[in-house]
Formats: C-alpha cells, sequence, structure tokens
C-alpha cells in the first residue's frame, strides 16, 4: 500500500485507517495518533539537523525544526501527496470543506507518522518520515536562517556609529501558557522606538530587535 | 559507569562529557545535544502515556506530557540523582551558583538523553529515559488531570440550572509566537465575566473557564 509516497506492509491496518479518520467522525479517530505523531516527527527532524548541520547553535537548529514541523510546512506535504481524499470526514467536516484545511491535512500527517511508529518501531518510522520529508529537507537553507537578531542589530548600529540599544521590560503577566514579557527596544539617537511580546524576556528583546532591524532596512 | 542512576557503557564518552558542560564553559558545551535530547525524551514520553492510558484523551495525554517533560521536573530528575556535581560550569556561572540552578539541572538531564541517543540508538535511549524517568512515571495519576475547564463548567452552570457561559474573542494581536487571543467568559445571571490570552482561541476559552469554575467553587 502507498501512503505519503511511500510503500508500506502494515501489521495492522486498522492504525492506517485510524490515522485517516478525523475527529469529526467521533470514536476511533485520529488524534491520540497525532499526539504521537508530533513526537516522532520532531525527533526524526531534530536527528537530521543535528547530523547534518554540525556548525548550526541550538537557536538555529531549533528555528529550522520549527519551520520544518509547522502546520503549514504539513499541509503543504498532505498536498503533494494527495493524502486529502483518503482522509474520513463527519458530515459537517465535509460541508465546511474540511478536506482542504490546512490543519485537518496535517494533523492527518501526524497521525500516519504515529501510526508507523506503533507498527513498525522507531527504525522504521525514522526512515519514513525522512523519506517522507526529503523534499522539504532538500530544501533547507541555512544560510537564510537569520542570525541572532540582537547580535545582528548590534553589528546595523556600530556600522553607522551609533551607540547600543537600550532594552526595557515594562510588563510582565501572567498568562494561560506562563508569564508573558512587553519589552520595548529604543535606538535612542533615532528616536526610535518597538515594542514586542513574548513568553520569555529575551524572545521578547529578539522580537524587537527583528523590528527594529527593519526599521533601518525599510 | 553510572549516570543518573543507570549503568552505562559509551562508545563515546566524549559525548557524556560534553553533554555535562554548559554553555558558561564555551565550545564544546552541551547546547546542541540537550535540542536533540529534548525530543528523545518526549517521544519515550509520549509512547509511554500512549500505550499506558488507553482511555486518555489527546488533550490530556498532551498535559500530562507536559508535567514530565517541563523544567521543574527535570530539575527535580537532575536533583534526585544528584547529577549536579558532575555539570561542569564557568567562572560565571560557578559564582552565581549554577549547579543549583534548575535551568542549568534541566538542560543537562536532557543533553545526556541525547548523548545516550548518539552513542547507543533510539531502543537503547527509550529503555534508558524510561529507567530515569520511572519514579515520575509511576508517580502519575491520571484521575487528577482536570477534564477539558470548557465541559466542567457546563456541567457546573447546569446543575444550578444556569444559561451556558457566553465566550467571545476580543482582541487578537501578533506577539513574537505568532497571534496571541484575548478571550472573555460571561455568566450573564450571575454578573461574572473573566478575561484570559493564549496563542489559540480554543487556549483562551478553556483558560477563561477554568478561571470561572474557581469563581464558582471559591
Amino acid at each position: 500500500m502507498n501512503i505519503l509516497g511511500q510503500r508500506i506492509t502494515w501489521h495492522d491496518e486498522g492504525l492506517l485507517s485510524q490515522a485517516l479518520t478525523h475527529r469529526s467522525v467521533g470514536k476511533g479517530n485520529n488524534e491520540r495518533l497525532e499526539f504521537l505523531g508530533d513526537s516522532v516527527l520532531s525527533l526524526v527532524i531534530s536527528t537530521h539537523l543535528y547530523n547534518h548541520y554540525p556548525q548550526l547553535s541550538e537557536g538555529e537548529l531549533s528555528r529550522l525544526r520549527s519551520q520544518l514541523v509547522k502546520g503549514k510546512t504539513l499541509a503543504e506535504v498532505a498536498r503533494h501527496y494527495q493524502l486529502g481524499s483518503t482522509i474520513k470526514l463527519g458530515q459537517g467536516e465535509i460541508k465546511s470543506g474540511g478536506v482542504n484545511k490546512s490543519s485537518v491535512l496535517a494533523d492527518a500527517v501526524e497521525a500516519v507518522f504515529g501510526a508507523v511508529l506503533l507498527d513498525q518501531g522507531y527504525a522504521y518510522s525514522e526512515s519514513f518520515v525522512a523519506a517522507v520529508m526529503q523534499p522539504w529537507l532538500e530544501k533547507i537553507d541555512p544560510s537564510v536562517i537569520k542570525k541572532d537578531p540582537k547580535s545582528h542589530l548590534q553589528e546595523v548600529l556600530q556600522k553607522q556609529g551609533l551607540a547600543l540599544p537600550v532594552y526595557k521590560t515594562i510588563k510582565e503577566e501572567e498568562v494561560n501558557e506562563g508569564i508573558q514579557f512587553t519589552v520595548t527596544c529604543q535606538v535612542i539617537e533615532k528616536s526610535l522606538l518597538v515594542q514586542a511580546k513574548a513568553s520569555s524576556r529575551k524572545k521578547a528583546e529578539q522580537a524587537c530587535a527583528e523590528q527594529m532591524v527593519e526599521k533601518f532596512h525599510g
């Protein structure tokens, strides 16, 4: 049987059938397999990136990984291999065009990865996921990963003979996932001020720096 | 050699040494191994939960997983196995008490998992991680995972003969990680209103529902 462009002989074809059953159908749907597949995908991609890009930092590897595992990419994967037509949907979801929804498609891809893990073990699923993702792994261009934005901003300012930017944390508030930091970044000599929010001070500062760099290039 | 309470014969002991080298030391530190180990841990825990709790939904499995893989738990793991004394730190980090910092400890645990994967392959690392995490896996009590808060709130209101709560999305704003949703929940007959922010509308609604349930029980 072919799935996501790969030939596979299933021990238990019921797993594949479950992986292709959207939650709108009811029981026996793919949500639990998606939970598992999400982790399989992450480990396969992490291992690939770790081995192929020894020169990249942890932050750069993480940015590449998130590009590859995000819903938008997985929906592309599903469309590339024409997975949509094999997904079982409930009546409501069929009417609302679920077969074309990126989230439905991406979830099914992850669920198939989970099913392959259960049916064939990790070694096989590693080859399977890598083969499925091959076209996207080949497209990776690590040179386009941006340098850490704070370092980049500092370079830009130094080239223009300007002082270092000033970062200030102006708010810390509790949100569902934890603390949210609101940070500002100022380039005083240019009267420039930007603001960003994120789940850590460092991330918020990086987001500010990214915006500030755009102001200089824009 | 014993590490995290497990005997292991390394093919390349340099990997262990790298896993125990904090970034404050400079080159050859554990950040890249931590990137890998984070994914190993996630897959081992996901597989364990998937197999041991067939009755749990994807959402419940995710909540259990995040309890087990969060930094606070991993720092506990490090302290339990007295990993701290084996971690190499730079001078600055030694002075600021890095050996007791939860983030330093948790990162080293993940990095050791990454090193074991590279040195021994996935099957071995699965047994290793499961053995290390065994005391925490045994402590799991799925009955304490809260029911999905929106369903719970609905039950609470129905028991009191009240109408369904009203959820409204009052703001969507771009933050570093994507869109942030601000949602309110009203129980009109009781003049109760709560508000929450999260990275998806559904999560923000769940957070609102959780707060609202507390208002009824408190």
